[in-house]
């Protein structure tokens, strides 16, 4: 095999409480990316759509990635990338992880699978270090496994794949407006109270025990964040409306996707998470910001083999 | 049923990134309580032997927490207790809370079982009012569910159950010193970094999995705390040494019980909890301080009927 045709999936960090530990990915939101064997060294970036985006392998994430991967790999050859951006940049659903980690997990593929899952986010995370100035996991990990992820430590990196209830789907709406994700972290405090500390550890093990026990109300009374959220949210308009209105429509529990301005949902069924992308849909509306909304099951695999149709898509 | 006798077992509270909100039951550590009905109101304590404690029902906790459950209850008679005492007082391993929690458990089960366990923890977190000024669950949840529980939150109470991994246990070192939980409390920091916040419920989030996976390596790694021991193992003559050395003996991680001064490990065989309590020893004979040592499985049910052994032994 000297080709391969992936779909990188957009993933959601920070979930609520999992702040900087939990993330996942979703179904069918994502990019599309072929990747092929050449005999020239090094990473060539053929083509880019669906966005602006660096061509120079040393300046595209796609292509650090690569880079960081051919380090390690026993090969003398090349690779060229072609990439389909349906992620906006900027939207905190995971745009630079999903090309990061969609070009590693192919070209691992394509060379036999030399590399775990884990080497591969180690790899993919250079390429969150150029997007970011930060080589963090927090989407290239929910990417590269699938489902959700946990990362428990960074040093050493020590990743926990969580399989995803069945019933859970995720709604996802992206105001069209642009926060930096350094600017999202500088408003955050260097220090929080113990005693938030404690409700957002004991909130974090009822979620994690949740998704284990696929007890969804547990999930939605654990999706709480008394830390990071009560800052972040006063950078996304109509924060507090949209997730009133979702736990109204019937969402477990809501909150910001990565460092935003995305914010999320989850809810147990593919009817509420629609009516809960209607009730998301109202907000925005009525106060006139324009937005993306995807409605998505948890991925189980994370980037995997593009689907027919959406190879032909492309 | 008029009368009942039970074992009411030692826990560990605060199992290290779990801080407030993890603790476990002990299957073979506790004290033996005799519950009787009887047509006078109120409650009476009749004995208490091994320990010199109140027997005036309002001084006592095992009264307090019977009192919080006959207000509840539809009951115009009274019981009587009396205690054999075996966990020591101050000792960091649920004393109080095995004397409230064993209480409230035996006259449930006199009446019929009209409360739920939940119901039951919250009697039982009267006596720990008692006893520390603070109605506090951390103890007294694991002695009424057994294995590991998690207190997600307070307001409103929120208990989750995990069952105990069945190759898991415990060892547990009570130096002859006394350390107050109010003191233990107060030299606390009120504020933590995020940092170390993130790493806790990162650790925490990891454990939780590791119970559910019966995954004993994630449960040693997981089995860190770099908020709350590094301040309070200061107060634990020895504690780097027995630490070390537990570890060095194949313990998968080690702490401090509770507010201390116990220190507490955890194993994945009893041959290893074995060869812990050797290694916890030879640090106390060398340091010339006195100690109780227990080696004990993690008990699966909380309070329960005493097994006739038990039962004969009182």
């Amino acid at each position: 095999m000297d080709s391969i045709k992936v779909f990188c999936p957009a993933t959601i960090a920070n979930i609520s409480c999992g702040f900087d530990v939990l993330g996942l990915a979703l179904d069918t939101v994502g990019d599309l990316m072929t990747v092929k064997k050449q005999q020239e060294k090094g990473i060539e970036i053929l083509e880019v759509t669906g966005q602006d985006l660096p061509k120079e392998a040393h300046r595209n994430v796609a292509g650090v990635a690569g880079m960081a991967l051919l380090q390690q790999a026993d090969y003398n050859g090349g690779f060229s990338i072609s990439i389909d951006k349906k992620i906006k940049a900027g939207s905190g659903i995971g745009s630079s992880a999903a090309s990061s980690a969609g070009a590693v997990w192919a070209m691992n593929e394509l060379l036999g699978k030399p590399f775990t899952r884990r080497q591969l986010v180690e790899f993919a995370m250079e390429g969150e270090r150029l997007a970011s100035g930060v080589a963090h996991a927090d989407n290239v990990a929910p990417a590269l496994f699938g489902g959700f992820t946990l990362i428990r430590s960074y040093n050493p990196l020590d990743i926990i794949h969580i399989s995803p209830p069945g019933e859970l789907v995720a709604t996802v709406i992206h105001p069209q407006i642009e926060i930096k994700t350094s600017d999202s972290r500088k408003i955050l405090k260097t220090t929080i109270s113990l005693e938030d500390g404690i409700k957002q550890w004991g909130n974090l093990g009822g979620l994690i025990a949740g998704l284990y026990t696929q007890d969804y109300d547990l999930i939605g009374r654990s999706l709480e964040d008394h830390i990071v959220e009560p800052i972040r949210s006063i950078l996304i308009p109509g924060f507090d409306a949209l997730k009133k209105h979702s736990l109204e429509a019937g969402a477990l529990g809501c909150g910001i996707s990565g460092s935003g301005p995305s914010v999320y949902a989850l809810s147990r069924s593919l009817a509420t998470a629609k009516e809960v992308a209607a009730a998301m849909k109202t907000v925005y509306d009525k106060l006139g910001i324009a937005y993306d909304l995807h409605v998505s099951e948890i991925g189980k695999s994370g980037v995997r083999v593009a689907s027919p149709s959406e190879a032909n898509f492309n």
